[in-house]
This record gives C-alpha cells, sequence and structure tokens, in this order.
C-alpha cells in the first residue's frame, strides 16, 4: 500500500516513472552532456520558479490523482507509480496556457523545467499525503464499520467514527512535521553522499527531456497518446456502469472462467484501472500477486473451509475473525510483517556500513554510489551552484521540527484521548532517526519503507496502551504519526533530488512540497468523503473492499490481545507465512549477490505482493497479468513504441476508469439508478428465474 | 442474398477479392510486365493443372466455405465475398504442403499459379451453389415451419417437408445445365468483347502476385494475420458460448444502447463475423442498412404499431402476416422487387447498346471497355495463345445443355408435382437468354442479378400455377431452377476471365467448376441439414432467422393470392418503397453521370441493403458498421497496411466464428448445455429476481 517513493513501493512494486534503472542506464550518455542543451537557458531565481501558473496545475492534477490514488486505496490498496501521467498532464497543461498565449503574443515568461518540476513535486506529495492519511488504512481500521467486522476489540473506547473535522485536524498536525526532520541532511545525503534515488533520478531525467526540443516533441505524442486511451478507457467505465444496478451485476461479476472459479474469486472484470496498473509494475510483481491467490484461494482456503467445524465454528458470520476470514487477515499480515521486518533489517544493516564506509573516507569527494560521475564536470558545477544558491536556514528546520512536534503533542491527545503525550514524545523522538534511515535506504535502493514502520508503531503502541485503555485507537493513532513523518521525509529528498538535476532551487522544492501537502490535508479527507458517503466501504465482498482497514485493524488487535484469540491452527500457518516471507526475500538477496549469469534472483516472487490477495481474492491480479500480457505482446512486435508509449497508455486507463468514479459517484450520492442489471445465472437458476419470470407477465 | 460474383452482389455490395477497381487502377502499370515475370515459368498442360493435392484442398475449403456460407445464409443472409479467404488460404494449404515435401526432397511439381486457379474456381463454385441452392431461401420457404408463419397458402398442396434425398436431387438436376449454357460464348465475351470482370480480374491478379517473389512474402504475412484473427475469433466465440444456456441469454442480447433500444432490435451484439463482414462490404453497404434500420424499426413500425386494431387486428399472432410482420415482409419485398426490376431493365439496356455498338464495329479488333490494352502485347500473345490452346467443343456445350435438360423436365415433376413438364420447358427455353444476360451484364459491371431473375421466376410461376394447384411450391421451384442457371453461368464466365489473366486452361477451369458444383450439391444440403437438426431455423426472434424463406414464401404468395391479403394500408406502403427503390437507383446512376466533380453518387444509399434490415432489425448493421468504423480509423493511421491485412483481418474474423458453429452445432446435438447465462434484466425487474432468488435459497 505504500505508495511512493520508490522502486518497490511496498505492495505495489512499481517503478517511479519510467523503468528508472533502464532510464539510468540508458541515459548514461546524454547524462554528460544534458546541462550542455541547457546552457544558454536562464534559471529563473526561486521565486519565479513558483509561477501561479505552475501552481494551479499543480492544484488541478493534485485534485484528479486525489481521485484516483483515494479510488485505488479503497479498491484493492495496490497503487501504481503516477509519475509519468503526472509529468505528462502537468506538461500538458502548462504547455497548452503558454502555446496560447504565446499565440496571442501575452507570455511573458517561457514555460521552463524548474516550473514543471515545482508541479511534479506538488502533485506527489499531495498524492503522498493522499496515501499515508490512512483514509483507507489505519483512520478506516478506527471505525465502527470496520470494528464490527473484526470481533474482538469491538469497544467503545477501541472505536472512533470518522468525521470529515478530525480527520483534517489530524492531518495539518501530523504532516509537516516530517519536511522539517529531514531539512538539514540535505547537502549531506545529495552532494555529499551523492545517492541515487533512482525515481527522483528518472524523474529528473523525464523533465529534462520534456524541454529539450527531440524531448518535448515524444512527450506531445504520449500526451496524444494519453487522452486517447485516457477518454476510451472513461467511455468503457461509463458504459459498464448502465449493466450494474445492483451487486452482483454487471461486468464486474463477469465469471470470466465459470461461476465456480468466480466464487473462489478466479475472474477477469474488466476494469480498465487493473489492467494500467498491471502494464506499469514490473512483470513479476504481477505474477508473485497471481502465484499468492492461486496459493490462498485456489488451495489454502479451500482446505481450511474442509475443517469448518473442526478448526472454526461453522455459525460463524462469513466475515468473523475468528472464522476463515480469520486466516485470510492474518495470514496476510504475517507474511507483510515478515517481509517487512526483513526490509528493515537489511535496510539498517546497509544503512550502518555505508555510513561506515563514508565516515572512513570522509573528507574525501568520491562517491559511493555515482564513482562514475564523481568527476567535476560541467554538469556537476551547474548543479552544485544552483543547489547551493538558495538556502534554508538550519534554524528553521530545527525550530520548525520542535515546534511542529509540540503541537502535535498538544493536540493529538484532544483527538485520540486514547493516546497520551508521553506516548507522542516518545513517538517524536524516535521518528527523525527513522526518517533519516528511511530517507537514506530510499536513496540507496528506491524503496520506502514507511509503511512497515507504522505497522510496527502499531503493535508497540496498541501493546503499550493495552485494550481496555483503547489500544487499537492508539495503536493505530501512532501508525499514522510515525507513517506521516517517515514517508514525507523520503518523499522531500527524493524531490530535491530532482530538484538538483534540473537545477530547481532547493526552496522552491520545499515550499512547493508544503503548498502540496497543505492541499491534500483538506483534498484528501473531502475525497474520501465523498466516496465514503456515495458507497458501503469497506464491504469485503462490495466494490469498495478496502482491504487495508481490516488488515491494520487486525495488526492492533494483535498487538493489544497478542495471538491468543486466532483461531486454531492459524498462529502456526501465519508464523510460517512470517517466515516464508523472510526466506524468499533471503534468497533473492543471495542471488542477487552470487548468482549473477542468469539473474534468477528476478524470478523469486515477492512476498509482499503474495500477500495482498489472500484477502483479496485474484481478480484483480488477473487484470494485472492481463495488463502484462498486453504489454508483453507489445513489446515483442515493437520494443521501442511499448517503452515510449506503454507508460502513456497505462496512464490513460487507470486516469479515465478513475476518474468515471466521480461522476458515477455522483449519481450514486444522487441516487440515480443504472438502468439494467446484467447478472450470471446457472443454467439451472436460469430456468427457474424464466420460469419465475413466465409466470409473472 | 446474391452472393457472387461481382461487384454488388444484390444485398451484400461487396467485392470479389480486394477492391476491385483498386486493384485494377493500381495495377494498370503492372499489367502490361506481368507475364514477362513468368516467361521462363512453364504452363503445365491442362491435365497436370488438376493435381490431386490441388483438389484435396479445395474439397477442404469447399467444406470449411460451405460452412461459413450455410451459417450465414441463416442468420441475415448477408454474405460477403470469401475470395481473399479462399484465396489465402487456399495458397497456404498447398504452399505448406509443397514446402513439407520440397525439405523431404519428394517435390516432382512446384505450385503452379494454374493449380491455384483451379482452387479459386472450384471453391468460388462450390460457395455459388451454397448461397444458390437457395436452403435458406426459396427450399426453406416450402417448409411447413415458415408456412405456419405466413397463414396464406398453409395447405398441404402448397408446402412441401424439407427431405434430405430430395433436395440433394433437385440440386444435381438442375445445377449443371447452367454450366453448358454458356460455355460456346466464352471466346466472344473474352476475347472479342474483352469485357472486364472486375473480380475475376482481381481474384487473377491476386493469384498472379501469391506466385511472384514478392507477392508470395506478403501472402505469407497475410496468412499469418488471418490465421491469428481467426484463432481469436474462434476463442471469442467459444466464450461467447459458456454464457448463452438459452434464449435472451449471452453477448447475443447484449443490450448495448439500452432496453428500450434493444426491443427495437438496435443493439452490437458481439459478433466477430458480421464486424468482419462489415470491413470487408465498402462503407456505402453498411450505413445503407443502418439507415434503413432506423427508417423501419426507429419510425416506420413504431408508427405502425400506433395503429394496431385499427389498420391490423390486435388479436394477431406476433409472426402473422397479416399484423405487423406483414409489413416488415411485404415493404422489404417490395423495396428489392424495385431495385431489381431497375437493375434489369438497366442491365438490358446496357447490353443491348452495347451489343449493338460491338455489332457497328464488327471486324474490328477494339474492345469496347478495355480499349487502352487493346493493341496486342506480350500478356495478350500469351493470354490468348492458352486460352486457345484447349477448347471445349461446341457438341459438348449444346448437347450437354440440352440432354440435362430434358433429364431436369422429366426428374422435377417427381419432386414437385406442382410443376408441370410444360412449365420447365418455358423456363428452359428461355434461361440461356437470361444466362447470357446476366454474364455479359456482370462482365460489364460485376453485378450478378441472379437472384432477382429468381424472384420474377416466383411471381410469373406461382400465378401461372395458381393457389389451389400449388402456386407457392411451383413458383419457389422454378426459382431454383432459374436462379442456378443464371448464377453459374455468371459464375462460370467469371471463372473463364482469371483462367485467361492466370494461363489456365478453359478445360481445366470448366472442369474444376464441375468438380466444384458436384462436391457443393451433396456438401451444402448435409452442411445445411446439420444446422437444420441443431437449431431451430427460421424463428424469427432465435439466432437462425433465415430472413430470405419468409421473404421469398412472401413473394410466391403475392404471386398467387395477388394484393388483397396484405393488411390495410401495406399495399400503399409497398409501393411507396418500390418507386423508392427505383428513384434511389435512378438518382444515383444520373449523378454517376452528370455529376463527376465531388462524386456524390457515392453516397446514395442502396434501396437492396436499406430493405434488409425491415425484416431482422439492425443489430447486424451495427455490428457491420463496427467494422467499417475500425477499417476507417485503420486506413487513417496507415493506409497501406490496412489495405494489405485489412481483409485478411476480416476473413479471420469471419471463418473463425463461423467455424465455431460447428462445434457448437455437435454441441447443441449432444445436448449439451452451456452452464452460465448472462441476463439483462431492468433495474425494477432484477428487484423481484434477486427477492426471489433470496426466497428460494
Amino acid at each position: 500500500m505504500e505508495r511512493r517513493p520508490g522502486r518497490r513501493a511496498e505492495e505495489e512494486g512499481s517503478e517511479r516513472g519510467w523503468d528508472a534503472h533502464e532510464t539510468m542506464a540508458g541515459k548514461a550518455d546524454e547524462k554528460i552532456v544534458v546541462e550542455e542543451a541547457f546552457k544558454d537557458t536562464e534559471v529563473p531565481p526561486w521565486r519565479q520558479q513558483l509561477t501561479a501558473r505552475a501552481l494551479v496545475s499543480a492544484l488541478l492534477l493534485s485534485l484528479v490523482f486525489n481521485f484516483i490514488v483515494c479510488k485505488l486505496n479503497l479498491t484493492t490498496g495496490v497503487i501504481p507509480s503516477l509519475n509519468v501521467a503526472a509529468g505528462l498532464l502537468g506538461f500538458a497543461m502548462v504547455k497548452a496556457w503558454t502555446s496560447l498565449l504565446e499565440r496571442c503574443g501575452l507570455l511573458r515568461q517561457p514555460f521552463t523545467r524548474q516550473e514543471n518540476t515545482v508541479i511534479q513535486t506538488c502533485v506527489v506529495a499531495s498524492s503522498g499525503i493522499a496515501f499515508s492519511s490512512g483514509t483507507a488504512s489505519y483512520l478506516l481500521g478506527m471505525s465502527s464499520l470496520i470494528a464490527a467486522q473484526s470481533d474482538g476489540g469491538n469497544t467503545p473506547v477501541n472505536v472512533k467514527n470518522l468525521s470529515l473535522g478530525w480527520i483534517i485536524a489530524f492531518l495539518f498536525t501530523v504532516s509537516f512535521v516530517g519536511l522539517f526532520s529531514i531539512v538539514p541532511l540535505r547537502k549531506t545525503m545529495i552532494m555529499k553522499y551523492k545517492l541515487t534515488y533512482p525515481s527522483g533520478t528518472a524523474t529528473a531525467f523525464l523533465i529534462n527531456s520534456f524541454h529539450t526540443p527531440k524531448g518535448a516533441k515524444l512527450a506531445k505524442k504520449q500526451v496524444a497518446v494519453l487522452f486517447k486511451t485516457f477518454c476510451l478507457s472513461f467511455v468503457w467505465a461509463c458504459f459498464q456502469w448502465f449493466f450494474a444496478v445492483a451487486d452482483g451485476c454487471g461486468f464486474v461479476s463477469f465469471p470470466t472462467f465459470g461461476l465456480q472459479a468466480f466464487k473462489q474469486r478466479f475472474y477477469f472484470d474488466f476494469s480498465a484501472t487493473y489492467v494500467g496498473v498491471g502494464m506499469i509494475c514490473p512483470y513479476m510483481v504481477n505474477i508473485s500477486l497471481l502465484i499468492g491467490a492461486v496459493l490462498s484461494w485456489g488451495i489454502m482456503w479451500p482446505l481450511i473451509e474442509t475443517k469448518k467445524g473442526d478448526w472454526y465454528s461453522a455459525d460463524l458470520s462469513a466475515s468473523s475473525l475468528h472464522g476463515i476470514q480469520g486466516y485470510r487477515v492474518f495470514l496476510a499480515i504475517a507474511m507483510m510483517l515478515g517481509d517487512g521486518l526483513f526490509h528493515v533489517v537489511f535496510m539498517l544493516i546497509k544503512t550502518t556500513s555505508s555510513l561506515i564506509a563514508n565516515s572512513k573516507q570522509e573528507s574525501s569527494t568520491i562517491a559511493p554510489y555515482e564513482s562514475d560521475s564523481s568527476s567535476p564536470d560541467f554538469n556537476e558545477d551547474q548543479r552544485t551552484l544552483y543547489f547551493l544558491k538558495d538556502q534554508i536556514p538550519n534554524w528553521v528546520a530545527y525550530g520548525g521540527y520542535i515546534g511542529l512536534a509540540v503541537i502535535s503533542i498538544i493536540v493529538i491527545p484532544f483527538i485520540f484521548p486514547q493516546l497520551k503525550f508521553y506516548h507522542l514524545m516518545v513517538a517524536y523522538a524516535i521518528a527523525p532517526l527513522l526518517a533519516f534511515c528511511n530517507a537514506y535506504g530510499c536513496g540507496l535502493t528506491d524503496w520506502s519503507l514507511a509503511s512497515n514502520y507504522g505497522k510496527f508503531a502499531i503493535i508497540i503502541f496498541s501493546a503499550w496502551v493495552g485494550l481496555e485503555h483503547g489500544g487499537v485507537i492508539a495503536g493505530l493513532a501512532s501508525c499514522g504519526v510515525m507513517m506521516n513523518i517517515v514517508s514525507t521525509a523520503s518523499d522531500l529528498m527524493q524531490d530535491f533530488k530532482t530538484g538538483y538535476l534540473t537545477l530547481s532551487s532547493p526552496r522552491s522544492m520545499f515550499f512547493s512540497q508544503v503548498y502540496g501537502t497543505a492541499i491534500s490535508c483538506v483534498m484528501t479527507p473531502l475525497v474520501f468523503w465523498f466516496f465514503y458517503k456515495a458507497y458501503p466501504i469497506g464491504d469485503p465482498t462490495g466494490s469498495f473492499p478496502a482491504p487495508y482497514g481490516l488488515m491494520y485493524r487486525g495488526i492492533a488487535l494483535l498487538g493489544v490481545e497478542g495471538v491468543s484469540s486466532l483461531p486454531k491452527n492459524c498462529l502456526a500457518l501465519a508464523i510460517l507465512c512470517f517466515v516464508v516471507a523472510i526466506v524468499l526475500n533471503l534468497i533473492k538477496e543471495l542471488l542477487q549477490h552470487f548468482e549473477t549469469k542468469h539473474r534468477i534472483y528476478r524470478f523469486v516472487p515477492s512476498a509482499m505482493c503474495m500477500a495482498i490477495p489472500f484477502y483479496l481474492g485474484s481478480y484483480f491480479a488477473i487484470d494485472m497479468c492481463v495488463g502484462s500480457l498486453i504489454l508483453f505482446l507489445w513489446e515483442r512486435s515493437n520494443r521501442q513504441k511499448a517503452k515510449d508509449f506503454g507508460p502513456a497508455v497505462a496512464s490513460g486507463l487507470i486516469c479515465g476508469d478513475s476518474l468515471w468514479g466521480v461522476p458515477a459517484a455522483i449519481l450514486s450520492l444522487a441516487g440515480v439508478q443504472a438502468p439494467i442489471c446484467m447478472k450470471f445465472l446457472s443454467a439451472s437458476v436460469n430456468q427457474k428465474v424464466d420460469a419465475f419470470l413466465e409466470e409473472g407477465s
């Protein structure tokens, strides 16, 4: 669910922008001359990088991406990297505006890549909050809706009903702290350690390429392709709507592989969004999802269901965590925690060893991870010059962090009385360390582990507070505190890297991040509220199961109740999953280091990805595999074209389908029903229904 | 329904092979040198043109195309030109076989274009019979099934139940006569008058191009594309099957534009066949179909239905010809007859004037329609040489015609006692004249009017015999006699033209035509029987409405009963349609002659095409327009590729979808049901059904 920044972004495993590594490799030559191409282009001062048109574009795009991220959060929680879409759309909007002005002779300031970076940064920051605000995970997990599903801990003190007011207040209190926690280290990380930040780098190359003549031409074509698929996808989503008057109707209930497979949640649901997501995510992510689905819904659940009445009581409701649903949720959690633990430990080791290596050659300027471009050249000179031009004083950073932390420590106990000021003081004391770890690790590997830190926070704080004092709510709230700090810190550093490579001022980057965060603290709850009111969110068989709501609450329950509440044999299976996750990761790392010939490590499935379908079933995994298949065939028939236009097509599919969510939600709020039900009946049921309809007429 | 040969082939209006005219124009330069390219290739003697592999391939392809034509006949009666598919598949089969032998070192005789022509001729002859055998029109019209729908004339003497035996016997008696009727005139028509036969010429160019190295490469690619779309289309048809357990289920009942539009038969039924057919047929044909559908089902029928109880009795069954169905059938017939009359008269005028012009410059060698290539050149010399090499003696032709006609006159009254020997003598006396007219007109314009002659035969003979003596059956049988003669005559002449241009011997052409005819006389009834037993053929709301069954019987009823049996105002409307058809054609001809700048005549809809949806509704017209749209977009994005591969894609779509008909029919015969019903219910009905199902569970 961790959306960004970075290579795996936890569950989704997608790259930020184009394939970061390929881009890096492919552009190695270009890198040397890129600033030569911009030699005659003036870099505007930082205030002029924050133009009104950039801020307006960023606002509009933030709204669009907030909708998309919110919808994805509420359906499966798998969120791909939307940077290409954001980059292309941002470019298209401002370019269209400046071209129009130019034709009228009114253009005063040309469109610069710094402005483009500002837009990108703001949109990325804002959709980052849309994800880490937890409206579909920790916040939703507090609601009585989810609490009712999870039996244990369904007491007033462990339930907090959602309301727009406190959500916005909470987000404002926790979202800005992270920005200040890491600012002073930017020079160390970007210039001294020269961390790669693959996604940030890829975004910078994308933006740089847009502003060279050849790149602009390709970008225009990509925008056209994106727009076409956007329209198609929107129309398709609209068409689908007409046939889905009620549950069990429409394309989302299409038993593509037969009714039996449909019951086990194996079907293709014709969702353009997830086909697009599948086109963006690496092949192995989609295959891992499918493997997870087959293992769980194809093998494990049917086997466990044969033990009904033995392992768990037969008269439990289908959604009870003491029944089959418990196995689904806790095995998924175990797998995710195992994966998370491995990565956190692995990252700590890597960070420590890298820091030790750095301190040994302290005064040397040789960077550990980008040694090829270490010699001072024109690019470097220019970038360093502009990066150092506008400073953010350290006292602003320290003052900001302490001030905001104090406010937060005072305010949050009012929102969540379950969380005391000393809990928060502990959280804010260790947060900067974790934020640094995450930002540093992300710079090395492109992985942000924010949601893992959040999950560990849930377990620690909910156990600390205890069930009777509202440990569930305390755990979930502390998850929000931790996740926001850790996630925004690594986001900001990524953006500094992008800014460094596009000669954007750190000040404009910082401001744009603050702007994006502020926008999103208001917008995200509003967008969520819109869906929340229009649809039954969190219903595991509905269109918006929001799997992480129950998942996160399950983690908190583990924290407060321990493992005693799990159904029979669930603990043993969960430990197995936990171990499998660690072993899979271990195998992958070992193969990556010691088997470089065939690169078999590429074919080791990701444990995190395997865990998601445990709860949801495989329908979206099948959609995503269809996306992979399309991309694979396209690449086989025309590799270059697939590479140039694949991400644009995918973005179009995602945006179009997701945006139909807006009119659909409005129609739903207005009580407008679709006119037709496309229903799927077995042959025998159909005969009965036909007889019934005959009779009635 | 008239399938071939030719430009408009009556209702369907598709070209034979690639766009005949464009091909002609495009190949104008090539024409001069085409025989140069084959200078070193030996032309085998006629017996060696009829190789075993060619005859086997032709047999297999005939079976395939018989299925396709039969299925199309029974669904809408719109049959596109399958020549490209036949050409490509024939080439692929023999080429694969010879390549295999060559690799094993066993190849004795290389694959020649003459063999290819033999295959093509045989397949075309055989699918010609599949159409003109009338299993879906005049023969079906005799059955009690159709008689029951049409009220009038439903007496034992006017009904003849179908049985395999007499159908095969009838076809054998009537199908060969036509071949002999026109043979003596081949030299006059091909060499003296140099008639163009655009379809035959296009086929010849196609075959010639296959056998030049560059053409072979393109042909291989086309075969690959055809095969791919074939597989896709087959899989799609198979997928659809699973969701269509009963009537009203599955994709064929998809209310694409809403339930209201569906009731008026406006929907897209996801049929790959008709999308493919739409891709082959000219744009204007598809648009004409749509115009006809909108005029009839969108405007006329709803208006007439408001007069229910006034214009016609309200308590008639929905399929009664005295009710709304009568308007549908007779207005369609009127439009078709108007169109047919115009074309017959127009063709007679054109033929006469052309013959007069020819006789004026009698001894001159200048051909009237191909004057550009009139000067004797190498092509001409070669072609004339081989065309004159093998002769078919005139006594064979005359003897054959008279002998077969005598047999026919003796045998047919045994099958249809309603038809006396003097009726048949008259028919066989005037048939050669009509056959000549049709073959000559087809050579000029590429239009074969066989089914028009057949319809006039129905009216004349059924009126002559009279209702009480079985005029309906007599009329329909005489239609078969007339249509077969006229249609095979023009087919044969087309094939002589193809043979002339590929240096194939007239003897091998004639033999191949006889072979194809013989195959089809057995195969067509068998294939029809297969469908007839597996499905409820002729049910106007089912999957196989076979519209021409009722249509042809309706014409016969007009002949025996006159116009008195029509419902109120039907005659007036029918006359209106008749006049509209003539006027439309007149406008088109006038525009074609006097307005050459914008060529507006291209946008005049075809009356024949407008009439088909009167009975059927517009679903297939919408499919076909989708095909047109695909082709249009494809042409816009890549004209050359669309031209090269469009017909291959279309053929693949048609063949794949149609061939699924075989396993589907077998499953249906074996009583295997599809497992699922994809049903479409209105919101209110869905609520009722859900309540009913809830109750039952």
